[in-house]
């Protein structure tokens, strides 16, 4: 399992424009080979906001970012912009255990 | 959706025997209401981990850390004290989007 998160941070009182703007997107990742799931976290601290998304490889993230889909999904980005401080931070994860509600995988 | 995330800084040099220390844990996390998964990630960066907790509610995730569970899940952390640096981050964060590679649910 790889995890992409990309951290944001948003001017808390424009919150709900950043929250819209992906809402209102196509994401174009439910077809995608190795795609598990994508979450956008709001976090406790005012205005931090992570896209999280779940792969089963890095190879099927890395794929993705390299498709016609990827370019899409972030050409519509553009409206979030004047809401986002500074720049978004990428951090890229590999689990190395993960333990499930089902079952146990090491 | 609701995830726990702590981040740890280790030495790069002690990774294994912080990975160990998580491996050889009991989690009694699976019977647990509201649990989803546990995962334990290593970053890209050096000697970054974050054990990444998701629950189907921040009730369900708050009702864990009042719990006899939590209590002795984290009494076996002592042997990966040595290995830390600096404090543990703790944050938390709600989902408001998810979409996953069967469902889309917003």
């Amino acid at each position: 399992m790889f995890i992409a998160m990309n951290r944001f941070s948003v001017d808390p009182e424009q919150g709900h424009v950043f929250e819209s703007v992906w809402r209102e997107r196509e994401s174009y990742l439910a077809d995608l080979d190795g795609f598990v799931q994508f979450a956008l976290l709001k976090g406790d601290d005012p205005g931090v906001y992570i896209s999280h998304t779940t792969w089963e490889t890095r190879n099927d993230f890395e794929s993705w970012t390299q498709s016609e889909h990827f370019k899409n999904a972030h050409r519509q980005a553009g409206p979030a912009t004047g809401v986002i401080l500074g720049h978004p931070e990428v951090s890229y994860y590999e689990a190395i255990l993960v333990e499930s509600a089902e079952s146990v995988v090491s």
